[in-house]
């Protein structure tokens, strides 16, 4: 995909109805989003892409779940595969095999168009040109904005890429206004991004787990699955939310949202956060809209926010799905504490009948309590914890978001 | 509307299927939602209340604009009147007329059910229970929090009472660790409120534009028509907004949204950003989420906090809808600016063709721009202004929001 004339092309031949399968390149929200559309028209997509995971912008267990759900939409992902060639017009090679198809449609990325630009004493960092806050360049009366342009991050200060629609257009109307005179300064992006899925939508903004620790924080992080909305009101879902806070400072570093519904606004709350340098503190309990047909009474940005501090403050010990994932819960008993017994081979726990230590359990083991979403293994991992259970452990996201075994 | 019992009491006489016609006492976002909901069902409402206006909570222009989309949905609204009696079961007395109903709904405000607790020496304020940032009565070891409950407005400082279901269980949560010795501080309410109406939702946060003037601030507002999404994106509508600021500070004060989409997430970013007491420019040009299906390149917030900006720098030139509604374009000329022409009797300017002083238009007129939404209006006046025009305004909201006659 390179130009209008190109997607009206590629119209052309998914109406021409002979495609029937199809391999996009490129696991960002473009393919995924052209692997949607295609699916749609009834052709069988298929997506490929080097990096490790889909999704960049995402922690490596957000974009796998996600990939997980597209694959259950009939959407495969194979990520970690390098393309090496086309071969006719049928047969793809890449590193791992060759795939054939009858339509191959390469998102895997874009590049600034400024070769033309060498040779004019711009200053160019990896083909972007350079620009400070004004938007100015190095060369007098020049200003430059869009994907062409590099800018700042505005949480770390560091120069940032951010080819996005959003970020050109704010970038445009603000030299604009510092070519007249206004000096305003653009404090940058935050990679913020939001992308519909089939039956999902991912958003994310700030920085990820990985990229906080890149960056030098002490990221701590939550994963959280919440109602999107009153759980009994017509088209009630849940977000899966994974926030990340500095640990010692508990500034707001990010947010990964995921869900059927708004998870735009989760985003848009956490960006207004990140911008205003919000600490978890200052942004809890804030009253944010609440009706049944929009939201919870605790909002679902609010309930992560407590997740996240209750875990900050030790009154909510876990693995996160990424820890659980690397095998930090070797050693662990799983415990089933879903509302109805669901995990093959654990020993089930009615949170309720807990009035003392449990029969088959014992005060010194440790423990993982595991149920659908996570929020009944905590409540009964304070139980636990009142009766002397002493190593408990909560899986964050519980079985709906984790691959569990006993 | 009293209790569980009485919504299953309505429920029922509704499925009966004798109702055909309904009078709810209360314009208030209860009140509407019955209202709504028994046109859902077949019956015809008639909405009556004492104040003003419907919908407290919104400046009178905004909540009038909504009245008139209630009525045009077929639910009429009739404000100014208050019912003095029911007489038998089929009519009921007001100031104004008697109306006759197969159902009398009330649902005409609530009080703090808290008489029995006369005597007990706890501090009380028109039948709420005095409560400090902690939660604490005067009264030691005993706490309050929910509709009984008087807190602060986190805006103000000043007492608020916000019997909403937000407010009871953030508070409730909070003083449930405070009880534990957490010395968790509740900043307060917003007043946030969100209704999803026939065909429209609505939703505030912060103060009013009224209620600004009457805590001493000197507030500035604008009223815009954005589009909620990319324009061509199936489902795109459009937000009316009204962006509220200290004129001095540029401090936001407060919003309120109206549309058929997502006015809960234009009402949590304003939340957001007033609870961290946000000013015009640190809320600008903020990378919030961008994608066609859930928002445009610049951010309704966005765009609404732009054209506020703008009229604060003095590059926007308007009347308000409430401005025009009390007479203040008295003495103006209507042009027409609309993409086509659309105001009987007023001269029409197509905006691309104004290069030099109009044909008809005298410099030294006093001019009233007016185009549908706003937006070509103020194009029309940018260029009006440098061919030499010196009094010309922009009706905010154009005809889609004001009653325009030429």
């Amino acid at each position: 995909m390179r130009t209008p004339d190109d997607a009206i092309r590629l119209r052309d031949v998914v109406d021409a109805g002979s495609v029937k399968k199809a391999v996009v390149v490129g696991a960002g929200y473009i393919g995924l989003e052209i692997a949607e559309n295609l699916k749609l028209q009834g052709i069988r997509p298929f997506v490929l892409d080097m990096a490790e995971h889909a999704l960049p912008g995402f922690d490596a267990e957000m974009a796998e779940y996600v990939e997980g759900k597209l694959q259950e939409s009939g959407i495969p992902v194979v990520t970690g595969v390098a393309v090496t060639g086309i071969e006719g017009v049928e047969k793809l090679l890449s590193s791992k095999r060759a795939y054939k198809a009858d339509l191959v449609v390469l998102s895997a990325g874009i590049r600034p168009n400024t070769a033309f630009l060498e040779g004019t004493g711009l200053e160019m960092f990896k083909g972007t040109i350079v620009t400070n806050e004004l938007g100015e360049t190095n060369l007098p009366d020049i200003y430059a904005a869009g994907d062409c342009a590099m800018i700042h991050n505005a949480l770390t200060g560091k120069p940032a890429w951010s080819p996005m629609g959003s970020t050109a257009n704010i970038a445009g109307r603000l030299i604009a206004q510092n070519m007249m005179g206004a000096g305003l300064g653009y404090r940058g992006a935050l990679g913020t991004a939001v992308c519909k899925l089939p039956g999902i939508n991912v958003g994310r903004t700030g920085l990820t787990e990985a990229q906080a620790k890149a960056e030098g924080f002490d990221p701590v992080s939550v994963v959280t699955v919440v109602d999107d909305k009153a759980h009994y009101f017509p088209g009630a879902g849940t977000f899966t939310i994974k926030m990340i806070a500095d640990k010692e400072s508990l500034r707001l570093l990010g947010v990964q949202v995921i869900g059927a519904g708004a998870v735009d606004k989760v985003v848009d709350i956490a960006v207004t956060g990140i911008m205003l340098k919000g600490m978890l503190p200052q942004l809890a309990d804030m009253d944010l809209a609440y009706a049944p047909p929009f939201s919870t009474a605790i909002h679902p940005f609010e309930h992560t926010l407590n997740v996240l501090m209750n875990k900050i403050n030790g009154k909510f010990e876990t693995f996160t799905p990424a820890e659980y994932a690397a095998g930090a819960a070797e050693g662990y008993k799983v415990v089933d504490g879903c509302l109805a017994p669901s995990i093959e081979g654990a020993p089930y726990v009615e949170l309720t009948t807990v009035e003392g230590p449990v029969d088959g359990l014992d005060p010194e083991e440790k423990l993982l309590l595991v149920c659908n979403k996570g929020k009944r293994a905590y409540l009964l991992q304070n139980r636990l914890k009142f009766y002397g259970y002493k190593h408990t452990r909560v899986l964050e996201g519980g079985i709906s978001f984790n691959d569990v075994e006993a």
